[in-house]
């Protein structure tokens, strides 16, 4: 990058703001690894406190005047520049903030506290009717927030733009419309079949063993912990406080044995994308979401998800990974898997069984439970539903597509946590992230027609290398589409991920 | 407390000023306890960051007008109630920041990252050439530091008043004189008896069970592990993050027990004193320093060590202590302790053998090894000593006091990180900590005496008790001598320290 002095002023005041959340990103891990319980109140304390002084630093005067200079500077230089998107990107921060009050954020925060723990007790108490009029106040807030941010053709769009820029009501309804009409047959192909034995998989599985073949298998997918850690949490994450401390997390279940080694590839998959962006970035908006003020190095949710996806379900969840690595796993439990083999434990972990749970679904069905959330936020969001009719429709939903009744509100309308602490419109990415997978795959291979072979014989760093060199190097500088175009050629295309699923659950 | 609108305005900016500080000290045990190497660089940044923030919200004109208002608000209150305190403390510390320029603390932490390097290096090869340009030029930094806080009779008094208010050159050279002369004949016959048997301390001793013990002892103690946790690090220390999330740290070595638990039982003391600050007093002046923009609640270090010596020496380093929980310890080591009793066990640990090593100093010697520091540090600060003069001036004085031969620098002169982060003045608060914690315990004892009954009986809840009442409760609010005079009936007074030594080490 040059070295402008310009430039190199207003870089100095996004590392000051960088530092900030990174701090925020430190405390919330701590929140939720190793703080005890007392620290709880002023632990949230701090960090409205550091997310205020973030926001404050970018709209200071001294950022606009540092901004219209870097402005300057950059004139003349490629419009995809890493220099460039600095500044564009800061440019746009600084609006999304300047166009929403902070006592807005306040209410929100403020909300979040007292919905969060209505959430948990009605979640406990399986009763709608306790988180509803905390729902209600969080759709009016959301709305009030689309509105400062602005939108033309629906309220979702402004929600959606903080995590998936490009994104919109109307392209996710196209986009969902092409899966679903994909995904029904191939979901009926897979059910017909008889299902595989999968016993094994809720013997008991100490805790020790499981963490060892995780970090082991982190190791040889490429994550690096001389820059990160594994710890254990009750919601698994991934976090990164710079590429070179790139944390994550996950849960060991020891009735039930995938739990830990998919979360496990998946948080990997996140952490590779972070340790892989380009070091001249570190501090910089490329290596930092300013508009959602969260130190993240992928240029989109979406995106995100997609390297967690690809790693979680295209390297671990196949056949050719556990005819390799199967032989570990039974290493560390050699009695509960004595009498399994390799192909028993592969078709065991790609059983398909429609359930209520997102985070427990297969991947023929987890689709379906992100159009369902996604369809209720837009209608919540226009207005089009009414939040005392929730439950009616998630379950009449559920009903349709899965064929299942849903028990009770805990096993429903009310078990994600995203609407209790205010998130309205990240839902979509989870799909987005599976779809960005499938397509980044399909043209890794057509590009390096040796690639799977490698990963065959475990050798994953060349997948790796090509990924980094691709995307994660990029950190934040292309916009998703844009690097979609750049690297596959075209636009986000449901069919590799739909012929993925075919080959793999109705080949 | 009062609820007046202009001191909760004010209270309302120190309180960001401390979510901040208390952000930097989750980040410094982060990066003493979890953080992977790679996350060094970037770690010290992102202090650096919210140290700068923390100043500059001290600094702004709206704390300027919050105090203004606060000071006739709380006019007419009593000199010492906390809303008087509250204020004064903010005004003090405003007013120190306000002399001491941005550019001098940034000549200092830039030098600090060099110095220290320098000294590590300087240390491995004991090589005390490589270390010294940058003393030199930390005295330099130091003096301009004194003259910018201000300073009448000696450039020390400013360095001092930073960690331990009231005390000065002169004030500290009485100290000592009174220490050195009282010190000696103890030493003296101390040195005369035989050595008592102490092998075993030397066995090997796994992990585990010097955890569990520690653990164990810090809860008897009556730390409280809800609002705590007890992690392992190279150098041990104490951090709260409010008095409600206060942990500590330890070390394990195998082959030499004692290390652990007395320095676990030091830093337990140190986290009672966090944990018993005034609830009322959380995210004020009363639980954080702002001159030194450390997020602690003790009056001063040196207060703040006397909780831990006097937990650390008089309660666990004591005969009592012994008989009644060492058949614990040895459950937890029945074959390293198992030809051990009580008596030889408590005779080990109590053993007096002058060192070179501080911090593995015996109760006898300790002060000695502070008084040295302290009388170079004053030297250096008025230019009386060279730093090229000082390794001769360290050993010539070992020789004098504890009679040895220091083989090498690294053994002398440059075993302690203090000088090359900058710290000059905070040794003689180790030794005002020993002092004050034996003043308080004769305190205690007069105005109780079933104290020791219920100390022998194993019940250690009255003591803390009494302490929290006369002292940990009260935060910062009274300075330390006021602290002494309220409690004790006068200012610091050597002879408690005296009396006690003499009765342990040569009644």
């Amino acid at each position: 990058m040059t070295s402008d002095a310009s430039l190199a002023a207003l870089n100095e005041r996004v590392a000051a703001v960088n530092d900030v959340l990174n701090a925020v990103s430190v405390l919330t891990w701590d929140s939720r690894t190793m703080m005890p319980p007392g620290g709880a109140e002023t632990r949230g304390q701090q960090i409205a406190t550091l997310t205020r002084v973030a926001r404050d630093l970018l709209l200071a005067p001294e950022t606009e005047r540092a901004l219209d200079e870097a402005e300057k500077a950059v004139e003349g230089l490629a419009e995809d520049s890493a220099e460039q998107r600095l500044v564009m990107q800061t440019r746009q921060a600084v609006a999304h903030h300047g166009r929403v009050p902070a006592s807005l954020i306040q209410e929100r925060a403020a909300l979040r506290t007292v919905a969060q723990a209505a959430w948990i007790e009605g979640r406990a108490k399986s009763d709608f009717s306790i988180f509803s009029p905390h729902l209600e106040k969080t759709i009016k807030l959301a709305r009030s927030y689309a509105d400062c941010i602005g939108w033309s053709e629906h309220p979702y769009d402004a929600m959606v733009s903080i995590y998936e820029p490009g994104e919109t009501a109307a392209s996710l309804k196209t986009l969902f419309a092409t899966l679903r009409s994909g995904l029904l047959p191939i979901l009926e192909a897979a059910r017909s079949r008889p299902a595989p034995r999968s016993d094994f998989l809720f013997r008991d599985f100490p805790e020790e063993g499981q963490r060892a073949f995780g970090l082991s298998m982190a190791q040889k997918l490429g994550y690096d912990l001389r820059r990160g850690r594994l710890d254990t949490t009750v919601h698994p994450f991934e976090v990164s406080f710079t590429r070179n401390d790139v944390r994550i997390t996950t849960r060991y279940n020891r009735a039930y044995l995938p739990a830990s080694i998919f979360g496990t590839a998946h948080e990997t998959g996140h952490g590779l994308y972070e340790q892989g962006v380009d070091p001249a970035y570190t501090r910089t908006t490329l290596a930092t979401d300013l508009v959602g003020l969260y130190a993240v190095g992928g240029t989109s949710f979406g995106a995100h998800e997609s390297q967690s996806r690809l790693w979680e379900n295209h390297v671990v969840r196949s056949r050719t990974f556990w005819q390799l690595h199967f032989p570990e796993l039974q290493r560390h439990f050699p009695e509960q898997l004595g009498d399994v083999d390799a192909e028993a434990f592969y078709r065991a972990v790609t059983r398909i069984e429609p359930g209520f749970i997102r985070v427990e679904a297969d991947e023929l069905t987890y689709d379906f439970h992100i159009m369902l959330r996604v369809e209720i936020e837009c209608a919540l969001m226009d207005g089009s539903l009414a939040v005392a009719d929730l439950p009616a429709t998630w379950n009449a939903v559920i009903k349709r597509d899965l064929g299942l009744n849903v028990p009770d509100d805990a096993k429903g309308v009310l078990q994600d946590v995203h609407w209790s602490t205010g998130y309205i419109g990240s839902f979509p990415t989870y799909t987005i992230g599976n779809v960005m997978a499938a397509q980044i795959m399909e043209t890794l291979r057509q590009d390096d027609p040796s690639l799977d072979r490698a990963i065959e014989g475990g050798e994953y760093s060349g997948l790796a290398e090509a990924l980094r060199t691709r995307m994660w190097q990029h950190g934040r500088r292309f916009q998703r589409e844009e690097l979609l175009m750049r690297e596959t050629g075209r636009s986000l295309d449901p069919a590799p991920y739909l012929s993925y699923l075919k080959g793999k659950y109705a080949g």
